[in-house]
């Protein structure tokens, strides 16, 4: 063996995929070197310490990916940095967490539980890091913290961040970098007694991950063989493997998710793809046509925030996109999916965020269940057990999948 | 100006396309420099001369590329090499043309009028080139020419390729290789005054560049102001300005065709895009949808290949993809591009060459006419002028046009 492998979150995985995000970069693996010939897992590595920058931005929105690191990460998170909120507690924004928000790093570096990372839980406007922002990851470096990224731009191929990080010793691990080999979709079938469910939306960012976390999460808990397949950097921060579909070259996407499927397939019988986008957004549409003609899914889940009425995308004044009408929207993915293999959406999973109250929100998701005819709930806030309980139902009914 | 910039194929285009094809790499315009400030177009330079390496492929289908540049390019083509039909003549398969098909590259340099570039009019299966081709482009580069690539692997960051030509002076160029500046989608509208037609259809390689390059000639000569906007490697060549949207980032795929066409909105009033791939293609369609919803054309206009019954996609054993039903296809078609902006498919474009009687393709047609309400015609069979004619009309009573 001519590399060494440092991978502290492979451990948990029954196989070892071939989107497995190593936490250093393993130059021998590239040039079209398969993953999969790879067995190198360390065996019980501890998880990881983690600080998160998100300055100026920690909340539900902009701080997706915070929540998302925070809520279902398998890492400790033990600061979040965010100046304007510097002296709270997360659990002010979320009830289960004990977390300081800190103002800087040297204050993180401070705590009796010393971070080993820094994970940048933000993406700056534009792509381009403002200088306070390289300033705290360079002395993350210096402090020998590995530096964690989900940005479009590469941390790990600046020079600034490259070079100090190479000196001290240090990872970064930019988790959007494609997989180096270009692939083309080959049409593949599902494995026998394999179901695969992707989440769709009707807009970004309201909860495509989370819902396919919940329902791995009902599932283990069921006792079902589940496995979530990340397809976007936080998924992949929290899952430890997967590929960042926005990043792939366009020809190779719908390839690339297939192959992400069929890794998927090896380490679980349910698998569960996180969905990116929505199949009506003027930016992202094909991202998500990619993950439904690539993961070729048995049926799909629809995520829908009641009382959002417009994508989030206000880029130019005058003009808007309205979130589209359920019912029909989710005749067309049927449809579109169907051009490729046949796919049903098996229940609506409700983000009922905007809903205050309780039994308000309950008469939301009756109203919506009897619209569309199908079973609907927020798994978030009353659990997703009964959800899975009906989606397994549903998706072991459907034709394509009793008849394999 | 700290740059040099030789182009010969930007002098017939009335401003300075952001997407411009220049023929020597230009370090200086890399990193986010706006293309459209340039105004560097040398006034008359004189036509390439081309050699073709169609080596083993040239033919209608696997030799798509020479055939385009062939039969649309404004390029002088001196020869092909294709050592299987070594001593014919392209007239035998494009009856205009007279073009010697020969072995050697030797030959091609011994002709009357040398040539000065060598394209490859070929894909290697698996993306690497064999031996023998890699021997050619290396004496073509020795010999002076410039190498003309649409490949994914870039000849141009290929050290073998790239040091002879730098020390010989000769230019590398890859049509395929991506803007480097990472645009998304804005929401803009099209201008007052332009249309915008997109090219669909039922499957690869049955002929949108081809459609619409008929359609923009069509237009020129009933006076239209129009422009073909290229959208993959074989129309950048014709043209000299594009991008080959299979070569996007996926997230970035609908932005920067969003600038595309308005770069094409800038050069003419009828703005007509190549499409790609189709919209039920396991492979490709999201590459499809980015340009539905990046280009938001105002009309569509569907190709369509009476008798091909399968999708040219035969990677496994056992599987297979129906051509889509054309009607239930055309109204998905609207129904798509309606999620972002309204669309109409106004004409099918008949792709008639699996029909050998001229008189059975007229029948074809009128039943194709008959059964999706629209006007069909065969464009390269029997012209594009009268499709063009009642295209114009069709889509200047669009309610979306007219009141723009």
């Amino acid at each position: 063996m001519d590399f060494v492998v440092r991978s502290r979150l492979c451990h948990r995985l029954g196989a070892s995929p071939r989107y497995l995000v190593f936490h250093r970069p393993i130059l021998a693996l590239r040039g079209g070197r398969d993953f999969r010939t790879l067995s190198l897992m360390s065996s019980a590595p501890a998880p990881r310490k983690l600080v998160i920058l998100a300055e100026g931005s920690f909340g539900p929105h902009s701080g997706k990916t915070a929540y998302g690191v925070i809520r279902y990460g398998r890492d400790e998170v033990i600061a979040v940095l965010d100046s304007t909120k510097a002296g709270q507690n997360v659990a002010a924004y979320l009830p289960d967490q004990d977390i300081p928000i800190l103002a800087t790093l040297d204050e993180a570096l401070a705590l009796a539980a010393r971070p080993d990372a820094l994970l940048l839980g933000i993406a700056p406007a534009g792509g381009r890091l403002p200088s306070s922002w390289r300033a705290v990851i360079l002395a993350a470096i210096a402090a020998g913290l590995d530096v964690l990224s989900g940005l479009h731009t590469f941390i790990g191929d600046d020079p600034e961040f490259a070079a100090p990080a190479a000196a001290r010793g240090t990872s970064i691990i930019d988790y959007r970098r494609p997989p180096e080999d270009l692939q083309i979709t080959s049409g593949r079938r599902h494995g026998a007694g394999k179901r695969i469910i992707l989440t769709v939306a009707t807009d970004c960012a309201i909860g495509k991950m989370s819902v396919a976390l919940e329902l791995r999460r009902a599932a283990e808990a069921a006792g079902d063989r589940a496995v979530f397949v990340a397809t976007g950097q936080t998924g992949m921060m929290i899952e430890g493997w997967g590929v960042a579909v926005d990043r792939l070259v366009s020809d190779f996407a719908q390839g690339t998710i297939e192959g992400l499927v069929e890794q998927g397939e090896g380490l679980g019988d349910w698998v569960i793809v996180e969905g990116q986008g929505s199949l009506d957004h003027p930016a992202y549409s094909s991202v998500t046509l990619a993950l439904i003609h690539g993961a070729t899914p048995d049926a799909m889940v629809m995520v829908h925030k009641p009382g959002l009425e417009e994508h989030d995308f206000d880029r130019l004044p005058g003009t808007s996109f309205p979130i589209a009408s359920l019912s029909p929207f989710i005749a067309l993915h049927e449809q579109i999916a169907g051009l490729v293999a046949p796919s049903q959406v098996v229940a609506v999973a409700l983000n009922t965020s905007l809903i205050a109250d309780e039994s308000e929100a309950r008469r939301v998701i009756s109203e919506i269940a009897a619209e569309t005819g199908l079973p609907a709930d927020d798994p978030f806030r009353f659990g997703p057990d009964r959800m899975w309980s009906v989606i397994r139902e549903r998706v072991d009914a459907l034709p394509w999948v009793a008849d394999r």
